[in-house]
């Protein structure tokens, strides 16, 4: 780790600092002559923002005049005026193009928290013993959609194209950053089968950890039961070798479905027979407790008399 | 963007970019003296795996003699030859301490697709079309403990220490990668109440978009229900305000608990009265059909005439 200057210099890197002190609007810094160059760019550089946990989160704005031994040093006072004050967290969120203070910023202890796109956020935990820092997100989540025609007793399944087994699945993908579970299903289904469906409920759950394709992430994967609402099959040609109205008898009793697919065949014809009610979790719009929000619960069927 | 080099040079950063070619084992690149520097390190600079999608995969290795500068003319000279080859997808894969890298790639196209710990990933659609890169996870996912105790029908609760109102939930938190759903739950009800308990059944899912604290991630929410296998509480003081254990019908008719919590604390009651398999999801471990791993399935009790 580089070694804080002595000096004049000091006097400099202490003004950058002080930027940071998350004690109001911004600040100019101080620095003598010939010393660290005070350009209001770099001026802001490490002014930082306090969030409800005791954490700093600076973000790195343009900082085309600063270099990157500069931003270290500026770096390293401020870690230590952070822990002087108490902060349990330090935040840095740079711009990709800003990435030269990802390396300077590594060797002084922060690490990768996430990146997406066009930026990154490094942490260094500064609280006592273990890191308490908030992971990130840790799941995909897959949905398909078991689309069952009651009046032809027949169910939509396609076969993948890039698979080694040609085996019988529901068609459907992953679910895109803020999109509803069932919405995803009738996409998916559409994009797929060139299908219209409607939600109708989820019938069942699956976790698995260390999915091909999933970048060692979990997987979620949810199975819904739609309704058609048209019938005639486009099917996407680079995705799918084969897409069909399959007779829901004969997918529950071929080997040639995947164990899932089958396990689900065979909820639909209990379903079907005994009423779907046995099969189905409802859905329900609730108000979150802290955010005010809406959002979605899935459960059993619960007695009216019960509700409120 | 940075354009080719003319004469000599070039020759030599095509040299690189034969490295690049995926066309077996290791080759020396064979530039001209004077031109682009060719020791060891950097004559792997940009050797990569085709995947079965395919992409091309490059991991940067220690590249501590190779400038910025060098790089990412290497680099467009590959990503030129990437595109001749029909490679639909190149990906980047930088140790944290190589980050100086980043920024010229994303001058040539490239954006992060994610970053943890020590490294980065950084991706490049090269492809027709809109980019189909595959995403990364979206979600978090929680999951809460509903510890109801048949003989005193008491039920587990706690109250945050750091929200506005003191409202009365499950404990519960953020599953682990690689973790499962019940684990999840009998880990967080120890670690944040001291209760031992035993899982029984899944109860109710929540998905929510835009939750605090998730980075912008979705949210899912799984509500288990277990079983104590111990009865004395020793709470968290760092999470919980209060931990207590509550009367079923208490928690089910107050306006002090969560909406979910509430909820969930009526299906509960229901499901006391009328058999919790009225209100459970079986769980049951299938082999994956591709990967051949176990996996965790959950949906309603199935007859068992209807297994095999």
């Amino acid at each position: 780790m580089p070694r804080l200057p002595s000096g004049g210099c000091l006097r400099g890197l202490l003004a950058l600092v002080r930027c940071a002190r998350l004690s109001g609007g911004p600040r100019r810094a101080s620095g003598g002559p010939g010393c660290v160059p005070d350009p209001p760019a770099e001026a802001s550089l490490l002014r930082g923002e306090l969030d409800r946990f005791g954490g700093v989160s600076v973000r790195l704005a343009r900082l085309d005049r600063v270099d990157t031994v500069t931003f270290q040093r500026a770096l390293q006072a401020a870690v230590q005026q952070w822990r002087s004050e108490g902060r349990v967290a330090a935040w840095l969120h740079i711009p990709i193009l800003q990435s030269r203070f990802i390396a300077p910023a590594a060797a002084l202890g922060f690490c990768f928290h996430h990146a997406e796109s066009d930026s990154s956020t490094l942490a260094l935990w500064l609280g006592d013993g273990p890191s308490r820092l908030p992971g990130y997100a840790t799941h995909q989540v897959g949905v398909a959609g078991a689309v069952f025609d009651e009046n032809t007793r027949k169910i939509l399944v396609v076969q993948d194209r890039h698979k080694l087994k040609n085996m019988w699945k529901f068609p459907g993908g992953l679910s895109e950053p803020g999109e509803d579970i069932g919405d995803t299903a009738v996409r998916e289904v559409f994009e797929e089968t060139g299908v219209r469906t409607e939600f109708r409920s989820i019938l069942s759950l699956r976790q698995q950890h260390g999915v091909p394709g999933a970048f060692g992430k979990s997987d979620m994967y949810v199975v819904c039961r739609l309704k058609p609402r048209s019938f005639s099959i486009d099917f996407c040609q680079r995705e799918c070798l084969r897409c069909e109205w399959l007779d829901l008898t004969d997918l529950a009793s071929t080997e040639n479905a995947t164990p899932v697919t089958s396990r689900v065949a065979r909820l639909l014809l209990y379903g079907f027979r005994a009423g779907f009610d046995k099969i189905d979790l409802t859905t329900e719009e609730l108000r979150a407790a802290y955010t005010g929000k809406l959002c979605k619960l899935y459960h059993r069927e619960l007695p009216d008399s019960y509700k409120r």
